[in-house]
């Protein structure tokens, strides 16, 4: 393993610095010419979760059948619409087992299809959130045999990643695997603990991992957990030393009992960054209303009939929530943060997690992490200029960017790997 | 893995039946001939540290520079003896490295060579605690580069596993393997730490595991720690996956904050024996005094001036001491119970852990464990009588007996593989 990397606040390593070269078609430069320079996209995955407009996607009127958190009615999604993609991304599509085929054999993916391509025609990538779960395992499955259980989760990973080729480039292939096994939240075992009980977590995750893979050589396969603790740690180490190929570690953060704080972060991000692999914090939460008690152990528990956001709790998400990304931004491991939830409506638990309030206006929040990402960490339209044979600098942070020259346009992009040498643009 | 055994509070599991066939040297039977059996040692591995018996064994007059914990002066051990060798049949040694190795290449081997004889010549058997672990590691260590140390231990290892062979025939192979690389309870991080944290947990094992097992191939192998959650479960499932052959997991179950109680107990018990290996409870206290307040996370964090015995110290050490070892046993995985300490002379912190006061009388914990194991679950001297064919029958707890025929004695065993259809025993 690594040394861990150390945080740097400046956040230099996010950015990056190219030399263009500008040429029309004919191949002549555009020599001492005013050029606009801005950038369409960051690199860095600022996620959030896409539940809300499967309805909207699929042309629904109701409330979407296929959603289990989130799930904004379809008017309610369009107001949202413009509010979610102003700031990120990347988004979550839920394949939680017993909503995506709640009746064996009848999987909803025609409308996840049509979701995930609303998504991608509005420059979204996607990720596919969980292949591998206990939680949410259908009902349909409570009796089978272990070897029929087992069949059948390789064969719903292989179907789900085989049917979003080419759309869902990122999947969860294994949820909450440290407790996996030991799961007993529930009146009757669910199928997936009771197949993970009898395999061991580690064939569990090879089971996961490989099938994904088989189906799809080219996803990004994420080991997801909540569990923080030493525990995860020992995990990821038994599933790397077992050689099973993980592309990057999910750390959930859902700060429901609070927020970490910066050392605490930092010193799990240490902890994890020891693999050497992507970090990706896959759920992200902090409240802006009361917290939920630090005794209760599976947030699951906490339920209250309101938990209503409040003028306080909105001033301390938003001054928490930049503190968070900053921090998170800091570590070079770091290159996902998905948000869980864009609005209070139908959120987990009920719980003020949103960044805009039930009545669609957005929280401060809202406003803090708009201006950090398309803002503090985004280079706006810039006049530059290019030197007598069409050259110029551009520095920025990692992702893509057009270039207006005259009556054309280019896109180039920046990153640890462009070339630093010279880049040739033609519009 | 396999699902968990259920534990059997009868202890029918402890116990065997087999008969025996007495024959004189010239081949005819003891037939209708009284005859007097008794069992003279137990399988189940009842053990307490040795370390007080270390300046006894090697003829010394002052305390013992080789022990760390314990460490009664020869005066007061030999006072002990009796009482050790009363109840107990296994003794853990220590190789704690910083005490058997104060200077490097001068290790302590020939004063725990002396010791280990003492203890087998009085029937006892021996292990060897620990090879590998980051507290108490040599202070000439702490500047080694990592190549070095990895080196030096992996040469450590075999040294002991050799010099020690035929004497010695369990080693913990490895001591707190969960914590080891982020063990910061020093001003200094030590060498072992320092290696772990660069190779991994499980590459750690292995190092361990493999030169105890080239050094002595028919050694038993232990994996040992304090932490009983999750975190250790994910550990030896990646140890075990990682192809590491390990041959009994310990479980080192200091008290000092609590008894655990038979439900946690047995909870413990089923998620370890999940592994389908051995458990050895391996370094079990009970106090005798005031309890460690819950809060203290490191037990070296809790320093008290007076820590003394107490009546009603006493009286509850004695009660949670018998139901916890008739919990343990009631649990077919368990095969080794080590109480970490006789004597509250010198104990670990200082705390009233022992069985034996400070003034060498024995506590109510102490008359009541030697009921157990030297009574209730033992077969005292008992008369039986053979059939006309010099066959009887005998059925006992696991272990070694005697049979006494006229003036002639025998010795048979008594244990799962024992043939059931007939051992002809020639006095």
């Amino acid at each position: 393993m690594n040394q861990p990397l150390s945080p740097d606040p400046t956040l230099r390593h996010r950015s990056h610095e190219v030399t263009l070269r500008l040429l029309r078609p004919d191949g002549t430069a555009y020599a001492d010419t005013d050029v606009v320079v801005e950038q369409t996209r960051h690199a860095f995955a600022f996620g959030n979760v896409g539940f809300d407009f499967i309805g909207l996607a699929n042309g629904d009127t109701a409330e979407s059948p296929g959603a289990v958190f989130g799930g904004a009615d379809a008017e309610t999604a369009e107001r949202l619409v413009d509010l979610w993609l102003a700031v990120f991304n990347t988004a979550t599509l839920p394949f939680y087992w017993s909503g995506f085929e709640p009746v064996r054999g009848e999987p909803e993916t025609e409308r996840l299809l049509t979701a995930a391509r609303w998504f991608r025609d509005r420059g979204v990538s996607l990720k596919g959130h969980p292949l591998a779960w206990h939680t949410l395992s259908p009902a349909w499955l409570l009796d089978a045999p272990a070897e029929e259980v087992e069949q059948v989760l390789r064969a719903r990973i292989r179907r789900e990643v085989t049917a979003f080729d080419g759309l869902v480039d990122t999947w969860d292939a294994i949820n909450e695997l440290v407790i996996m096994p030991v799961f007993d939240n529930e009146d009757r075992q669910n199928a997936i603990t009771r197949l993970c009980r009898r395999l061991g977590r580690i064939p569990m995750a090879r089971l996961a991992f490989e099938e994904a893979r088989a189906a799809g050589p080219g996803v990004r396969l994420v080991l997801n957990d909540f569990n923080m603790s030493t525990a995860y740690e020992c995990l990821i180490e038994g599933v790397l030393e077992a050689g099973i190929r993980v592309d990057a570690i999910g750390l959930q953060s859902h700060m429901h009992q609070g927020y970490w704080g910066e050392e605490r972060t930092l010193e799990i991000l240490d902890r994890f960054a020891r693999f050497g692999l992507p970090l990706h914090l896959s759920e992200t939460t902090l409240l802006s209303g009361d917290l939920m008690p630090a005794e209760i152990e599976d947030l699951n528990d906490h339920q209250v009939p309101s938990w209503p956001s409040t003028p306080e709790g909105e001033a301390r998400q938003a001054d928490e929530l930049v503190r968070h990304y900053r921090t998170l931004l800091s570590h070079p491991s770091v290159e996902a943060i998905t948000y869980w939830g864009l609005t209070d409506l139908g959120s987990w638990l009920g719980a003020p997690a949103g960044l805009v309030r039930a009545d669609g206006t957005p929280k401060p929040a809202y406003d803090a992490l708009h201006r950090l990402v398309k803002d503090e960490w985004w280079l706006g339209p810039t006049r530059l200029r290019t030197d007598a044979e069409g050259r110029m600098k551009v520095r920025g942070w990692a992702g893509d960017y057009r270039v207006d020259i005259e009556d054309s346009t280019a896109a180039f992009e920046l990153g640890p790997d462009t070339s630093r040498t010279g880049v040739t643009v033609t519009p």
